[in-house]
């Protein structure tokens, strides 16, 4: 198995990226297949685990400076939802941070478009995760021209202005496309269709959504040129394969955790005298 | 395996209830031991979490009108971050909402001690968890005497009448006490003192309060005689055998989601239709 920081390395946006060029069938950097896969999920679990778990020991101790922030963004049915159960879902609850973003409210509008993410940003010690973010205001903003031009064409700016103080605060940010092919996503939908225990998750919108691909694809491929930056890059993974968008994301924040390298706090008491306290109690 | 809503009336607080005459080392109701307490909590979870995802389908739709509220009482070291990890942990994290009290805020102080939990409270469709609650304010709150008599006394009834109305609004409200003895607690303790990796869950405060177990368990059987209501119950749970806890607690929540029984939404849009615009897409 490769080393945490490899997989950041080969799925990260770097200049010259073209979204065109990614095949979403593809498992960059993974020699195995799906059974393999999930077994690696498995023992990467574990790690991961251990190092939330130092983390969280931090913030208790009040001495945690870092968190670690999981942006994903992704056509419907490329399994943000999937990530968050079987990736974030494996790690203690009590150090995560879900955020869910939706079309924003009649209050949300009337601030700037960051009002309600800055709201959201994980505390030191947490693991925040955002379903849809800040970014939607410049993808389905911009395919959907729920914007004026220049209003969208500040947003980039905007937003690599915050980012960057939100790494500066000590906030290690991932963000992650996932990428599915549409034939791919016409699959998933039509599974959602057939069975009626899905039907929740379908919703008409989506199919509206999906014959503007070409104009989604082209909104994403200036969201990475103009927003990748060292501080907060971007990372797209092919997921027509979960187990592979499964296993990817958890290496990155492996790899997010490895360079914070929490560690046990040491204790600010006299370990002697608070055991003899103890047992003399 | 017994029926969750059997566990549920072995552990309510019934009139007449006495925390004396509760042996934090048995396990009421389960014949087993703890291996097959491990399976029979792996088993549950697949039930917890099919109950669950409807519930959550529901809120996605528009049409849930119910949620469920643990709410977590105890000692240090009782068992409650385990319970949160092992049992909660196995729900998919987009539908629940965790919120761990800790000693009020400046701000919440200068409000009434409701004011910081109705916030707090699940929206329909989710499971909401309470790590300590308002109850901290007649536990602490009166063995400390943090407040006045006359206002810890008032707060029993505030208490009733705020439950009453969560509960007609549709929140299943489960509250749970988790019981262990004074010597369990030492052993706990003594744990966190030998360990370095757990000296951040040790907090010389945790002797102090246990110096007053007597007075908390008279302020504990208070707070069972004056809120234990129809409503909402409380649950005694022998927590000395974690994995006892982690499966009286899983099946609370199981009789609680059973009661609510929620159901896959039905699809409000026209499912034919939307196949062939799908597929001409």
């Amino acid at each position: 198995m490769m080393n945490a920081h490899r997989w950041a390395d080969i799925l990260r946006v770097d200049e010259g990226f073209r979204l065109a060029d990614v095949d979403p069938g593809s498992t960059p950097g993974y020699e195995h297949g799906k059974s393999h896969g999930a077994r690696d999920l498995e023992k990467g679990l574990a790690s991961l685990n251990t190092l939330q778990e130092r983390l969280f020991a931090e913030s208790r101790a009040g001495i945690a400076k870092d968190a670690v922030l999981l942006v994903l963004q992704a056509m419907d049915s490329a399994g943000k939802g999937g990530i968050v159960r079987h990736v974030v879902g494996g790690v203690d609850p009590q150090g995560v941070a879900l955020a869910a973003f939706k079309a924003p409210t009649a209050e949300e509008r009337e601030h700037d478009f960051l009002w309600r993410i800055e709201k959201r940003l994980p505390e030191p010690g947490f693991i925040g995760v955002f379903d849809r973010s800040h970014y939607e205001d410049v993808l389905i903003g911009r395919v959907r021209a729920l914007a004026d031009p220049s209003e969208i064409e500040r947003r980039y700016d905007a937003i690599n202005a915050f980012e960057a103080q939100v790494a500066a605060s000590g906030v290690r940010i991932i963000k992650v496309m996932l990428h599915i092919s549409p034939d791919e996503q016409k699959a998933r939908l039509r599974e959602r269709l057939e069975r009626p225990d899905k039907h929740w998750k379908y919703n008409p919108g989506d199919v509206d959504e999906r014959l503007l691909w070409p104009q989604y694809m082209e909104a994403y491929q200036t969201v990475f040129d103009r927003t990748s930056t060292d501080e907060a890059p971007w990372h797209v993974i092919p997921a027509n394969s979960k187990w592979y968008a499964r296993l990817a994301v958890q290496e990155l924040l492996l790899a997010a955790l490895e360079d914070i390298d929490p560690q046990w706090p040491v204790a600010e008491f006299d370990v002697e005298a608070e055991k003899k306290r103890l047992e003399a109690s």
